[in-house]
């Protein structure tokens, strides 16, 4: 299993160097106003991301099933599933924001167990795998190796940064109860969606509370923020399901979790 | 006075080296949780930008007056005055989002003339200049030089990406009526403090709506949008001033402008 991990970690890198590829002419390039109609450029970009990715699999191994954002599941031979999110932060892409990210994430009989968070215009990624410490490329034009990071031991949830990607999210929550989180930290910063979850795992903030989220929206979250030595679950503190609420919780100390999981109930 | 405007543009470029010098090293090393305490790192960072930032200007303009956040006013002997804000987005620097910048801005008998947009860690630089068109580095490690940049012409405010940093700084608005410009538009993104405006002179963003906000915070963004084409005014279509209620209303498509400021009246 960590032979097959080491390769399937390379082969995560390579859907990110592909994806980034294809992501980065794209970035700034909208000239009109678009909501994912066709023909758009994020459109474009997300939806030939994601064939480059598939087809890389399907050379490297055709018996794994893949579920994408753009083109759903194809099923596969075995017990492992790719899951990617080409462009994760539509908005944040349109507005040339360069905080989306693509997600890419490998899971065994429905665990994750590789995810990768890769920012294709700043060069950050980082790079989760089970039983691992999460490794982080820096970015910025940085020729530092990858190097293991940590999240933040943040004593408590009156000292915690707490972020969320939009307000309009939280409207379509489960319960309106994000108000007492919110009320219970020392803080709150907006916008990231992916990138958030990043800067969770580097100990830059404490909390993140999200809903409406689906597979290929936290699958890769999970190895990362993990592997970093935080925690990740829905807003009981359950695992992330496929057949889940859409609701994430995410903590850089686990000690955070039960008291955020508190704020969170009804 | 143009002989001028050159000189002092390349003392403005000249304080953002500066400053971007002094704050990067800070960047991401936060180890706990503060909030602006003595010797956190944004607050060195933040006050060691603006004094080297006022040792240049001692050094090539001493007769200019400086109004910096974290120093306050020193009087000149002329007409010009630098406003600066080396962290405009302490939360974002905080934690660990390079949409933090360094505000920059030269007025002329109160009107500002100069604006530098600057982020240290992309490489990105907006410059305005007035009566000139706004020049945009690039940054992310591109090697281009500076070019022109304008905003879209965004027709409607139907069709309009709308941007604000934070929902709790719309707590403190003069008047409710945020929520009407944001029912009147396409989209509303969130985060970014000063480098929102720079996407909407670049033309990614349509109309931004803030509050709360102080000269340092909005002297530089004058001379860089209306240089890229757009507006930017207080929420009742009047000229910035440093009495003023702290209202900023910018837009792309000037067109755009009155049908902007009817959804934020009363």
């Amino acid at each position: 299993m960590s032979h097959d991990l080491d390769t399937f970690a390379a082969t995560a890198n390579a859907l990110a160097d592909v994806a980034g590829t294809v992501i980065r002419p794209w970035f700034r390039t909208s000239v009109g106003i678009d909501d994912k109609a066709d023909e758009s450029p994020v459109t474009i970009a997300d939806r030939t991301a994601e064939r480059v990715m598939r087809a890389v699999l399907a050379e490297r191994h055709p018996d794994h099933a893949i579920l994408g954002e753009e083109f759903g599941l194809h099923a596969g031979n075995s017990d492992w599933q790719w899951t990617l999110d080409p462009i994760d932060g539509t908005r944040a892409f349109i507005t040339g924001r360069p905080t989306f990210g693509t997600l890419i994430s490998l899971s065994h009989a429905g665990t994750p167990v590789i995810g990768v968070i890769d920012q294709p215009i700043t060069g950050e990624r980082w790079i989760g795998v089970a039983g691992r410490g999460t490794l982080f490329r820096p970015g910025f034009g940085s020729l530092a190796a990858p190097h293991v990071i940590r999240t933040r031991a943040c004593a408590s949830l009156a000292q915690a940064d707490l972020s969320c990607t939009a307000v309009e999210m939280l409207e379509d929550a489960p319960r309106p109860t994000w108000k007492q989180l919110k009320a219970a930290v020392h803080r709150v910063s907006w916008g990231g969606d992916c990138y958030a979850y990043g800067l969770l795992a580097l100990g830059q903030i404490d909390v993140i509370a999200e809903c409406t989220m689906k597979p290929w929206d936290w699958a890769a979250l999970v190895p990362v923020i993990e592997g970093a030595g935080g925690r990740v679950t829905d807003w009981n503190g359950q695992i992330l399901r496929a057949d889940g609420d859409g609701t994430v919780l995410a903590v850089g100390n686990p000690a955070l979790l039960d008291a955020a999981v508190s704020c969170l109930k009804e």
